[in-house]
C-alpha cells in the first residue's frame, strides 16, 4: 500500500487513479472538475481540496496533465507540488510534454530532494481504462524500480528508457512514426482509389509484406470505410507533433519527414478534423488531391 | 506442364525460371548474359537464341526486366514478344514498371490477340530464391486464373488486385509506404541518439505499440548497428519511387509525403549509398543532422 | 532572309511564326489545326501540307511542341524532321521538355549531320505575342550564333547557357524557383490573414526587403485579391515540375523543396485549379489550412 | 528630445542606441556586458546600473533581446520593466519573438497603464549600423505615431502593420520567404552544376525573369563562389523559423513549405554551418546531393 497523490483526473487520469485505488493504494486526488473528484471517490479514492492537500502526505505523486504549461503551473509554481510534498517524495509526471520541461522539473526537484520520473504513456483512453498502457520512463533506475509496482497497476509494457527526459523523447519518436505511417497509408489509399484499384484489396497485400504495420493491421478497414471515430484525436496528435519538433530542436537534429508530417497533422486540425481519429489524415491527402469522401 | 518463354534472367529471373523448370514446366529462356543462359540450362531449361526463339512456341511468356524502356524494347518493338508469339499466348510481365506502360502493353497485346497481365513482385532476391514472392496481378480474372499455377511455383502471396496496371499501382503503393517507414524509423533513431537515449531500447518500445511495423521488427537491430548489406538496394528503391511519382501523376493526385520520400531516397543514392540496403536512408537523416556513423 | 520550317502553331508558336514572317523570313509552317495554318498564311507564311513539306527546304527548323512525346514523334520518328531535312540544317527545338530528350535529339541529329539547339523560352503567351521572350539556349556556340538573328525576332533576353540540354536545365531551374516562390508567398499570405494582419500591408513590407521578388512585385495585389486569370496555367507548371524532377533524376541530385513544390502544384491541378494562373497555389495552401476565399 | 531606456546592447542594440543618442535623445542603457555599456557611454548615452535604473525615468523604453525567454525575464518578471516604469510609458520591444509573447506583453502592459508596441526589424547588423533597418510595428496607431520619430533614427522603412503581434507575424512571414528562396536558389545551383551548366550564367537568366528576387540580385555571385561570410547567421535564421512555426501554430494554419524550410535550416545548423550566412543553405542541398564544395 502506497500513499499516492494524483493530480489531473481527465479521460486518462480518472481510470488510472481508479486502477491504483482498486489495487489497494491510498489515493488522494485533485482536479478542477467536481465530477472528476466524485468519480475518484466512487472508485475508492479521496477527493482532495487542492494540490497541496492531495500531495502533502504522499509517498508518490502522479501528475497527468494536458501540456507543459499545466505541468509548470502545478509542479513548479509557488505552492505547487514541489513546495507541498515531503522531501524524498517520488514524482512521476505521466503527462506528454517537451523533454526540456521534464529535465527542468527533474532539476528543480533535485534541488528540493524530490525524486522525479518522466513517464508518458501510449495506448490512449482505451489503454488507460484497460490498464494496458505502454509506459516510457526517464530518470534514475532506483526511482524507476520504486515506481514500478504502481506502473504495473496501469500498464502492460513498462520500460526504463534512459535518463530524465528520455521517456518524453521515446514518446515523441513514437508519435512521429505513428503520424507518418498514417500519412503514408493515406497516400497509398488515395493513389489506389484514384487509379481505379480496390483499396481494401491493395492494402491487404501491403499488410502482408514489408509495408506491414500495426496501423495497417488495425485501421486499414476503418480508413477505407472512412470511419474516423477516435481513438486518438488529431488535436492531440497535433500537440504531440509540436513536442516532436521541440525535441528535435533541443537535440539539434533535422528531421525532414517529421517537419512535413507536423504540417499535415496541422492541416487536419485546420481543415476542421481535430476531433476525428488521427487516421483522418486521409482526409487531408484527399483534400489536396481534390477527392472527397463521406465519413460513414 | 506449360511451355514457358522467360525473358530476363537477372538476379530475380534466374531463380524464378529455375523454379518453373523444377516444377516440371518446359522453360525456354533468353538473356543477353551467357552466364545466365548457362544457369538456366543447368536448372533444366533451354537456352534460346533470342527473344523470338524463346517465346515462339510458348503458352505463357514471362518477362522480368529492369524498367519500362526494356519492356518496351523486348515486348513492343518490331520483332519483340508481341510479334513473335502465337495468338492466344498469355504474357505475364513481372517487371516493376510504370502503370501506364503496363496499360499500353495490354492494349498493344489486345490488338494482336495476346492476353497480358502485369504481375510485379515484392520480396526481393531472397523471395525469388525461396519461391516466397508476393505477386500483385493486374488484368483479366480469367487470365489470372490461367497463370496462377505458374505464379504458385514462384511465390506465396498471389493476389489479383484489379484491371491492367493495378498490379503496378499496388507495387508502387507498397514501395512508397516502405520507403516512408524507413525514413520515419531513421528520424526516430537520430532523435533518440542525439537526445542521449539508447536507440535499441527506444525502438523496442515503438515496435510493441501503434508505431510497430514489419520494418521495425526485421530491421531495427541492423539499423541501430549500421549494418546495411542488401536486401533491397537504394538504387532500386530510387527507381521505384520514380514509378510511384509517375503513378501519382497518371492518377492526378498529390502525394506530399511521397514527394519528399522520393527526394530522401534520391539523396541516399546521390550521397553514394546506392548499393546499400534501403534501410540506409538512416545515413541520409544522419547526414543532414551532422551525425556520422560507421557501418559495421 | 532565312528559310524557316516551323512545326507547332499553338498559342506560343502562332505569334512566334508570325514574328518571323514579319521580320522578312520565308516561313513554312505545319500544325494539325487548320485554323493555325490559316493564321500563319494571314501573317505572311506558307501553310505546309505536312512536317516533311514544312522542313524539306528549310535552313532552320523551329519546333514548338507540348512535351517530349510530341518532339520524339515529330523529330525522331520515321518520316520526321531528321528524315526530311537537308544535311546541315539547324534545328532549334523551342519546346520545354526533359533535358535527356534534348540530348537524345542532338545525338540523333549529329548522326545525320543535323545541328541541334534546345531553346526553351519563358515569358508565356504575352511574351510570345510581344516578341519579349527569354530564350535559354543549349548546344554549340556556332549554332547559337547562327540562330541568334531568328531568336532576336522572338525575344529580348537570349542567352547561350551551355551544351546540349543546358537550355532545358536552366528552364527547369527557373520553373522550380518560380513555383517555389509562389508557394512561399502563398504561405505568407495565409499566415498573415489567419493572424489578423492585413496581407496587402504585410506583403508591401516583404516586397521592399530581402524577401522581395519579381513575383511579389507583379502578383501580390492580384494574389491578395484572389484574381487568378492566367498568365501561366497551373497545368503547364505541373508539366514543368515533372521536367524539373526528371532533370534532377538525370543529374543524380536530391532536391527536397522541388519535390514538395511539385506535389503542391499537383495538388493545385488535382483540386481543380489547373486552368488558373500558377499564383493560384494560394488556393492549395488555403485548402490545407481550412480557409476558403472567393476568386474576384 | 526623448528620454529613452534601452535594454539589450548586443550587435544590434549597440548601434541602435548610439543612433538614438546621436540624434539628441537622452539614452540610458543597460546590458550585462560591461563592454557594451562602455560603448554606449562613448556614444553619448548613460550606462545604467540595472534594468530599473535604465527605465525608471524613461518616456520610451526599447528592448532588443535575443528571444522570448529574455523578454519575459526583462519585461514581465518581478522587478522588470513593467514594474519599474512610470504609468504612461511607451515600451517598444524590437526583439524578434513569437507573436503570442508580444500579445502577452501588450496585455500585461495594459493592466499597468503601459503602452506596448512590437517592432521587430530586418536588415541585420549592417542595417542597424547604417540606420537603415526595416521596422514592422504592431500595436495602437497612436502609439506607433508617438514612437515614429525614434524609429526614424533607426531605420528607413517604418510601417504600422496591424494590432499587437502583427509586427512579429510580418517578420515571421518575411523570414519564411527569405529562408525558402535561399533553399530554392540552392536547389537551382545544385541542379545546374550537376547537369554541367555554368551556374553563374544560369542564375543570370533566372535573375532577369519571373524567378528574379532580391536574393538572386544580391547573393547569386557569392553563393556560386561559396562565400558565406555573414550577413545573417543560420543560427539566427533557425531561431526565426521556430518563430514562424510557432506563429503558424498559433494561427492554426498548415504551412507545408515552411515546415520543410525549417528542417533545412535546422540541417544547416546541425551540419555545423550555424555561424555562416543563411545563404549557406546551399551546403545543405549539396550535402544531400553528395556534392561538396570549398568555401572560398
Amino acid at each position: 500500500m502506497t500513499k499516492v497523490g494524483f493530480i489531473g483526473l481527465g479521460v486518462m487520469g480518472t481510470p488510472m487513479a481508479a486502477h491504483l485505488a482498486g489495487a489497494g493504494h491510498d489515493v488522494s486526488g485533485f482536479d478542477l472538475s467536481a465530477d472528476a473528484l466524485a468519480k475518484l471517490t466512487a472508485a475508492g479514492g479521496r477527493a482532495a481540496a487542492d494540490v497541496a492537500d492531495a500531495v502533502a502526505e504522499a509517498d508518490v505523486v502522479i501528475t497527468m496533465l494536458p501540456d507543459h504549461p499545466q505541468v509548470e503551473q502545478v509542479v513548479l509554481a509557488p505552492g505547487g507540488v514541489l513546495d507541498a510534498v515531503k522531501p524524498g517524495t517520488l514524482l512521476a509526471d505521466m503527462s506528454t510534454i517537451r523533454p526540456e520541461t521534464s529535465i527542468a522539473v527533474a532539476k528543480a526537484g533535485a534541488l528540493k530532494g524530490i525524486r522525479v520520473l518522466d513517464a508518458p504513456v501510449s495506448g490512449g483512453q482505451a489503454g488507460a481504462e484497460q490498464a494496458a498502457l505502454s509506459i516510457m520512463v526517464g530518470g534514475e533506475a532506483d526511482d524507476f524500480e520504486a515506481a514500478r509496482p504502481l506502473f504495473e497497476a496501469l500498464g502492460k509494457t513498462i520500460v526504463h528508457v534512459g535518463p530524465h527526459g528520455a521517456g518524453q523523447v521515446v514518446k515523441a519518436a513514437n508519435q512521429l512514426v505513428v503520424g507518418g505511417i498514417y500519412g503514408l497509408v493515406a497516400e497509398a489509399i488515395v493513389l489506389l482509389e484514384a487509379s481505379g484499384v480496390d483499396a481494401g484489396t491493395g492494402l491487404d497485400v501491403l499488410a502482408g509484406g514489408l509495408a506491414g504495420s500495426r496501423i495497417l493491421e488495425l485501421k486499414r478497414k476503418s480508413m477505407v470505410a472512412r470511419q474516423f471515430q477516435p481513438g486518438f484525436r488529431i488535436d492531440l496528435h497535433h500537440k504531440d507533433m509540436g513536442i516532436a519538433l521541440a525535441a528535435a530542436r533541443q537535440a539539434d537534429v533535422a528531421l525532414p519527414m517529421t517537419g512535413l508530417v507536423a504540417q499535415l497533422v496541422a492541416a487536419g486540425r485546420a481543415m476542421g478534423y481535430g476531433s476525428l481519429d488521427h487516421s483522418a489524415l486521409l482526409k487531408v491527402v484527399e483534400g489536396v488531391s481534390g477527392r472527397t469522401s463521406e465519413e460513414v
